[in-house]
């Protein structure tokens, strides 16, 4: 596997285009599009809030057809809290790119993100429509991943190949974080976005699967501030156009190794990306009853604001850390308990160790901290991915207009 | 019922000290006593975070006596995450005050607050007992309460009488909080402390169930920071000396309203001095299925950092308070929620209504903010209190010397 240029529209067969369709104040773009040239099998995995965004509802319904061949997604308006005319505004806006596309209603997923309460701009939304399928071409994929972005700093795309049954199969994909991020989604949340297209020809039921397996390991293993949002979505197409055929044993734990690497880097670059922040915080967790409990753990630390803080802050707090730990929905027995910081024996069995402090301090500086907690009690292991919480954060979020 | 001077040493035949014995690098006060002249009937409840300070797993076995003559507490380090040292040194600290004041060792009740992984300072704590139990005054009550803050701003004292049986019964009633606040203990936590003494005549079992559904309506209902302290207790003393009897129904109701009365004046100051914090969000919450279900529901809302940062900013934006109802555990259909943000609806059936978004941040501007939240499902009701996040909890928690 390597990885290569051309992020969602890199597999065969996918176009792209995003615009300014005026939804967003700014000139942003703000209206994307993916378009594969043939019905693609496709899972979903949704946001677990009870209060869920209007397109979510309507792509909740979307994905039982298990084929796609259209994502349409915008920034700048979430249409959450948005009532029956939110969920009209939902299909209206489906409606339009399946009737200038020809692709059927149930063949397309929506999704939208930013300000929830607001109605969506339906006359920007039905003109852009007719913008975005006639600018769609193979180069799109980076206007695609500029206009799902909203207090993101920076466009989230990879492209990786591999080769299956001799064949050259890719995955690309693109993704948005930033606040709202503590993604659970139940087959994930956050709000963000993760869309993911292939050329490998994989049956619904594996790519669903599949899907739900790998976003347990990247976007339901990152928080940024421990709030899920209405709107939190990942989408997986898969068009089968590499002409790979049936993948054997071999080919899909490859092709798994190739997706799992794929929402492990978008995940991560939404935790580094979180609002306001200016460190990843990776936690590693082992020795839990399971790996379920190590992602329990490894989120209390990395979602707790204390520890966020003293990172933000290059403190060594450990004791923070401990509480945090102790504080999981874990079992969690405090005596067999050792922690590291970076390559550093901070405490040995919930007793602490002479350990360099300035060294560690030094270390602390850095841009991307790891911390390990090791339990001493089963063989499970997760990591769970994090941000620092900085003045930026608060500045963010005290500032963001309703 | 009254509110009247005096604090924790209000009720009859309590005493309290409160000194500098040198645990802070500060001037300030670091070890505190409250003695009763009787041995008190005694409960207390205790954080639920796995990692348990070395006080903590002490205090737990002593209150098994149903009897508690002294509480002794220290800020400046949490001797927590110390190991067998930090147990020998909690009983020593214990040992050190029964042998002076002639006190049975299971009698007396510990609790520390400050940095955790730090050993106890016992050369200070041993000089300070005796200094303490030479000093312990009536007048003592507001040094005491001095004596066990944080990064508090200020003291959180209260005092109340009303009359039983023709007699005059009092309770008292001295408080910590400000960060690691997110108290969940169990029979409580936070690291916050509260600590209550009463000259009220209760039997044992009466005291542990009346301070139990206190504390769930008072400190389990505040947030600051979704943190679990590894030290968190309150304390109830009820020493009898106010010759009132044994209470008949009636006098049981009038106690209990005053024990509340006091956990949640104690719970709301520990909130609005929240660290860095401007204001005091409160949020109730009506039509849950569950009183528990309630509380579940304002919790999520007093601690989501997105509504907090909002109410910094005097934002009125609802719909992070949506996300944040639609993420609690407790059972919520959207399309039934009302939304209230002081006296202004927001939301009906959640949907965004009319309402005069001027006045609204007119009215965000104030310390005081409530929220209420109407389910529409039910019967249960709670009220949750937390505060805002603001540029100097980040500085606070970044500064934090570890």
């Amino acid at each position: 596997m390597k990885t290569i240029k051309g992020g969602i529209t890199a597999p065969e067969g996918f176009l792209a285009s995003g615009i300014h369709s005026g939804i967003k104040k700014s000139a942003k773009k703000d209206l994307m599009l993916i378009y594969s040239k043939v019905p693609a099998n496709a899972a979903g995995v949704f946001t677990s809030n009870k209060v869920k965004a209007a397109p979510i509802i309507l792509s909740q319904k979307n994905i039982v057809s298990g084929k796609a061949q259209v994502i349409i997604a915008n920034s700048g308006c979430a249409n959450a809290c948005t009532g029956e005319k939110g969920i009209t505004d939902a299909r209206q806006m489906v409606y339009a790119i399946s009737s200038v596309l020809h692709v059927p209603f149930e063949n397309i997923l929506v999704a939208s993100t930013g300000p929830i309460g607001k109605l969506l701009p339906m006359r920007n939304i039905m003109a852009g429509v007719r913008i975005l399928s006639n600018s769609m071409s193979k180069g799109g994929g980076e206007d695609a991943a500029a206009a799902i972005l909203t207090t993101d700093t920076r466009k989230k795309e990879i492209a990786v190949q591999m080769t299956i049954n001799k064949k050259t199969v890719k995955i690309g994909g693109i993704a948005k974080g930033s606040g709202m991020i503590h993604p659970n989604m139940d087959l994930p949340h956050a709000t963000m976005f993760g869309f993911i297209t292939t050329d490998a020809d994989i049956p619904g039921n594996m790519l669903k699967s599949m899907l739900k397996k790998a976003v347990d390991r990247s976007f339901n293993s990152i928080t940024v501030d421990r709030d899920t949002s209405t709107n939190d979505c990942v989408f997986l197409l898969a068009n089968g156009m590499s002409k790979c055929g049936k993948l054997n044993k071999k080919g899909e734990e490859e092709f798994y190794g190739a997706l799992i690497y794929v929402c492990q880097y978008l995940a991560k670059e939404i935790a580094r990306d979180g609002e306001g922040a200016t460190k990843l915080i990776e936690v590693r967790v082992e020795g839990a009853k399971s790996d379920e409990e190590a992602t329990e753990v490894g989120r209390s630390v990395a979602g707790s604001d204390l520890v966020k803080s003293a990172m933000f802050g290059c403190d060594p707090n450990f004791g923070r850390i401990m509480a945090a730990v102790g504080n999981s929905k874990a079992e969690v027995v405090p005596d067999l308990v050792d922690l590291f910081i970076g390559e550093y024996r901070i405490m040995h069995k919930c007793e602490v160790v002479a350990f360099n402090v300035n060294a560690l301090r030094k270390y602390l500086k850095k841009k991307d901290i790891v911390i390990t907690v090791k339990l001493g009690l089963g063989k499970g292991s997760a990591t769970a991915w994090g941000c620092d919480l900085t003045y930026d954060y608060v500045k963010i979020n005290a500032e963001y207009s309703t």
